[in-house]
């Protein structure tokens, strides 16, 4: 028998807990003996609850019980999580964490500590919870050298992007719907201003490269710009509009890598990943393109992932999975350099200038003539910025090509 | 260092050694230490070629040098594949294969047999070439019960429909333009009759149940009487034709399990896969939905997922690699008993017989009145069936909807 610890009794730690004991024949067939969670932390208690007589509120109870051989850290934050994460590996025992800020921030550092304790930090969850991709990554595309990665990584853009495209609603009135469905946070800024798929960008780049890629060094544009009207564009160009996480490698230790809405060919399989759905799409130098789709969120997918890792540790009880992310920063190429074509919507008046700057591409519309929309011709992000400096109040809007 | 032969210097097996020698570094930081290809098999000699030291004529050479640990099986058949594989696990051995059909005829026979000397049998190239499949079936979804497996499993047949639906094109005509770009074999039948894909649902079906899924015992229907008229009909009801393997868990030990062209909605991820690509869709309890995407076949894909098996061999001699799939067979489900509904294309003249068998869904398409299609009410299978036979020759085609 496995005795497990879950920190924090919330969503997904709940979650954790209904999998386990759902699918208890099936994980424990996996693991090779019986999970077993002997404790649950939180600050509060939960009478009536079938698991009550297991919450504790104290860590230590649970940290120095030579019994709890795996740890789920599913509470969130960096304060709390990290010294809870960090003392318990430095005991040898391994955790299995659903939180992407903590692995984006402190992954290398407790990385190592479980590698010198002999135990595991896994992490399947902090990206794409019902998509797996952080073992894809470490164990099935090893025979690949990875060139690059796009994902559709945040459920609750990509809800409201979906919405704006098939409802014609502007971002305001989605946003607000979404919050009384509970998609959207009654703070959504993390979301909205791209800040969450920056931190899976950030892990997912690390792995990809085997070195730290530092998220608060990544370029992060959210889709608050994002109009109604930019969709009827994109839709009479064939395309739409993603919030991507991008990250390609440009050799050994330097990689491009950003978080922006990008306007997408209605024909390329992210094209088609919507509402609550995430995707991550991989390019390898043998495979060429691969993807990974499946639910970016939710208590029960995050949770399967949680247990997927315990399975993983319980399997390797006292042996380290291998997990090349290494402490050394991976240098982040400046975007501003980059060649690349945009959308740009400006003013009709301003066509001539426009068209003299950016290229003669222009998406024809009909019934829609008081805005002038430009495919551009390719160009340094930076020239762009500068065309649209000098164009004024006459751009309308812009969005990167993909 | 560990020793690899290759058995086979055909397409896969020259991509094999191509993988391990391009992506060396890669590869052999993953696998802990450095591989190298000692013999290559084959019938044939390859003057000239950069690894032409490396070619012998027989087995005995490689299965009695102790130094050999792993073999890429990458001959296909299951005459010789099978005797060799057999007698090099006998040896303690490990077997990596892209053998579909070895793997479906004796998968758990050849598990067992490794099982038993302390060696791996495995075979992520075997389904979905470069779509990594196999390893997140067994390592990622573990918390999970894994209810339906849904898959386009054949490139073939994919790129057939594919350009008929795109290009209007019958299915003659895309089959002979697709031999001359060698993307069907000479002698087609293996793909356009289902039995490709068979082979792989049979595989995926075995690793769902955990129990031997018969691969003769799959009802299995290919695309050859999918018609131009067909692709019609499907894009005015916002449809398209896919050739699906599909497969169901019916509790612990029943699987209902299929091939057959099916009708699918637009909207449906697995209708964005084209051409060549192929996609397996997984419905788990606790995840839902979730996709794995890519390259069916091809040299470089194919040799990668080969290779992720060596690598996978390599950090693993002398242990067990975990894989869930015993002797003891599955039942097949009977699918005459099956409730479904239909796309039937009948005669006009038939309408009124039609309409009162199969309901009254009936798709009006602008200039297009000789024929009548109905999308039939949902029914058995038998029961369709035997609506057919009363129709008799007034039927012009019918394809199960999804």
């Amino acid at each position: 028998m496995v005795n497990v610890a879950v920190l924090g009794y919330g969503t997904v730690g709940s979650g954790v807990v209904e999998v386990i004991e759902k699918n208890k024949d099936m994980v424990n067939k996996k693991s090779g003996q019986e999970l077993n969670v002997k404790y649950i932390l939180d600050l509060r208690d939960f009478p009536g609850d079938p698991y009550e007589d297991k919450v504790v509120h104290d860590f230590d109870t649970i940290v120095n019980d030579e019994e709890v051989q795996i740890i789920c850290e599913t509470m969130g934050g960096v304060g709390a999580a990290y010294a809870f994460t960090k003392s318990a590996l430095e005991k040898g025992k391994s955790v299995c964490t659903s939180n992407k800020e903590l692995v984006a921030k402190h992954g290398p550092e407790l990385l190592q500590i479980a590698r010198k304790n002999n135990c595991n930090y896994l992490f399947e969850a902090s990206v794409g919870g019902g998509i797996p991709i952080i073992r894809p990554l470490n164990y099935s595309l090893t025979a690949e050298r990875i060139e690059g990665i796009n994902g559709i990584l945040n459920g609750t853009t990509n809800y409201i992007l979906s919405k704006m495209e098939m409802e014609g609603a502007d971002f305001d009135t989605v946003l607000k719907e979404a919050q009384e469905k509970g998609y959207a946070e009654r703070n959504p800024e993390a979301d909205v201003e791209g800040h969450d798929a920056c931190r899976k960008i950030a892990i997912l780049s690390s792995l990809m490269m085997g070195k730290n890629v530092d998220s608060e060094k990544i370029y992060t544009e959210g889709i608050t710009k994002v109009t109604a009207d930019d969709f009827v564009y994109a839709k009479a160009a064939g395309k739409t509009v993603k919030l991507l996480g991008r990250s390609v490698a440009m050799g050994e230790s330097e990689v491009l890598a950003m978080v922006a809405p990008f306007m997408i060919d209605k024909s390329h399989p992210l094209a088609m990943v919507n509402d609550v759905f995430n995707a991550v799409f991989v390019t390898g130098n043998m495979l060429g393109d691969s993807m990974y789709y499946g639910r970016g969120a939710g208590k029960l997918p995050t949770a399967s992932a949680v247990v997927s890792d315990v399975v993983d540790c319980a399997r390797h009880l006292g042996k380290v999975i291998m997990c090349f992310w290494d402490d050394a920063d991976a240098k982040l190429a400046d975007i501003s350099e980059l060649d690349r074509s945009f959308y740009v919507r400006v003013k009709a008046s301003a066509k001539d200038a426009a068209v003299e700057m950016l290229g003669d591409d222009v998406l024809t519309v009909p019934g829609r003539d008081e805005d002038l929309v430009i495919f551009s011709k390719s160009m340094k992000e930076k020239e762009f910025a500068a065309c649209c400096e000098k164009l004024g109040d006459a751009v309308l809007s812009k969005i990167r090509l993909y």
